[in-house]
């Protein structure tokens, strides 16, 4: 990820430079207000903290290389799976329509949601304006939606075209949930975060909600293809007469399904672990500033 | 919940003096330390933050009866499903052990486990040492784990009568690394919190890791339960000449059985939005407090 080079990025050399690891020793460097760009630098003198401040961006850029390894082994697991042992893909009502199902959920829900969602935190971000980085956020989620819902249309259209019932297992009370709560996630993240006219007030109030139930859309979506996966090896790996063998015989596919579910646990947990850490937080995101940062004003300073 | 009395019990009268909002702007009330009781006192003056301070008990106490609310709803939920539709309990290799499996799983991992989980932040614990509270929660854990370990036997068990092979599916796979890693959390747990010789700078290194790692597992014993529910109903919802309906039909035990895995998501939602509430951590137990409290001394003095 680049640094978008503009009239407002303030004076962040290096990131260690910009990576103040507590707000009451280190000052934010790269504050959204360009007004004084002198008093966000923070000179490296290999001090303690400093150290201390190294130790985080290290730790912080292992936890995200891993977020991004993990996630594009679920895209192609996901795809491998269902391109090598399902028949591939179309989109005229058989199970190879079906088939895009799991990828587009996957690649959606998963792997694009969690970038989207860790965005804030990649250190270099903070020494800009945060406009650009919430475009990209909005984007980001926007397409990872896009994706999950072409992906339910897949196996709409697939069961329908089979006369098969909708909505009826656990997999898909829990799947559409976590669909619904991210689409009112995103409409109202956006006219509460992106739409100029909403109040810092409101903004307040929605943020910790939209960073809660972020995270909670996450865990959804993660139990949800788990349960997915976990029925589908149990439908198609039936011992028959054409040499498929049984799930419970764990054959090559049982095992590339199984991991293809733990690929995408180790992917939730790694992204959890971020969103969780107190340090890797955007330093004007923090909770324990009081003094909440309106958002509406940096964005026009 | 009871309040323990005790020589080292200090002046909380009520739960509005034994609720710090902030960090910054009220003295922690119930310090460990029991030599200075007058510093801990916050008396109530009706001031903004007193108001402040009210709403947030009020919405602790509708999250903490939602969780035991739901986790009851959970319990009588599983059991009531095999109790009704899958013939009852015995302990005897047939499918009747088996139906202990979803009722102890659910119970322990589930339930008790987010029960013991949400433990210190409710406001009257602060007022009191830590210690008994710490067994409390400890020996919560400790039956979550043996009832956790039980429900793992009765499958186990019932598979080998049958001659089915274990651990294959993704259900499998998901539930015994929630398990192991439950033993493990509980493990270094008891050596690094509770045994008097482990040194503070373990107990500072193991915390965040201990903290994270809980809600970890209790999201994916989650996802374990969703995915083992599913496939419970999709094996035993079959249509036969015994007028058994299909799942795809929603008979009852259907939406019993879809209505306890809604049940289990909420729980699991409610735990972690008390978990990640900010402001309803026991106050020596905030991440921003850079002077970390010695934990062995507390309990000494």
């Amino acid at each position: 990820m680049q640094r978008a080079a503009g009239p407002s990025s303030p004076s962040c050399s290096s990131p260690s430079h910009c990576f103040p690891l507590s707000h009451r020793n280190a000052a934010p460097c790269g504050s959204e207000s360009p007004a004084e760009p002198e008093k966000h630098e923070v000179r490296a003198d290999h001090s303690p903290t400093d150290l201390s401040r190294m130790r985080s961006i290290v730790s912080f850029y292992v936890c995200y290389l891993l977020c991004l390894g993990l996630g594009l082994a679920c895209v192609v697991c996901v795809c491998y799976w269902n391109h090598r042992w399902r028949g591939g893909f179309r989109w005229d009502g058989t199970a190879l329509q079906f088939n895009w199902h799991p990828v587009l959920m996957v690649t959606g829900l998963i792997v694009l949601y969690g970038n989207g969602a860790v965005l804030y935190r990649v250190p270099l971000t903070w020494g800009q304006n945060k406009l650009p980085w919430k475009l990209l956020h909005a984007t980001l989620m926007l397409l990872a939606l896009v994706l999950s819902i072409v992906g339910l249309c897949a196996v709409f259209d697939f069961h329908n075209a089979k006369n098969t019932p909708n909505l009826y297992s656990l997999h898909s009370w829990i799947g559409i949930a976590a669909t619904a709560l991210f689409a009112i996630q995103w409409v109202v993240g956006m006219a509460g975060f992106l739409l100029p006219c909403s109040p810092i007030s409101l903004r307040t109030l929605l943020k910790p909600v939209h960073v809660w139930l972020g995270g909670s859309i996450l865990w959804l979506s993660i139990a949800a293809c788990i349960s997915g996966i976990n029925e589908k090896l149990f439908f198609v790996l039936k011992e028959n007469g054409n040499g498929t063998q049984s799930y419970a015989n764990l054959p090559a596919e049982a095992v590339l399904g199984n991991s293809l579910g733990v690929l995408i646990v180790a992917f939730g947990l790694v992204v959890l672990k971020i969103l969780s850490n107190h340090n890797w937080q955007r330093p004007d995101s923090r909770p324990e500033d009081m003094a909440y940062t309106p958002l509406l004003q940096e964005e026009n300073e």
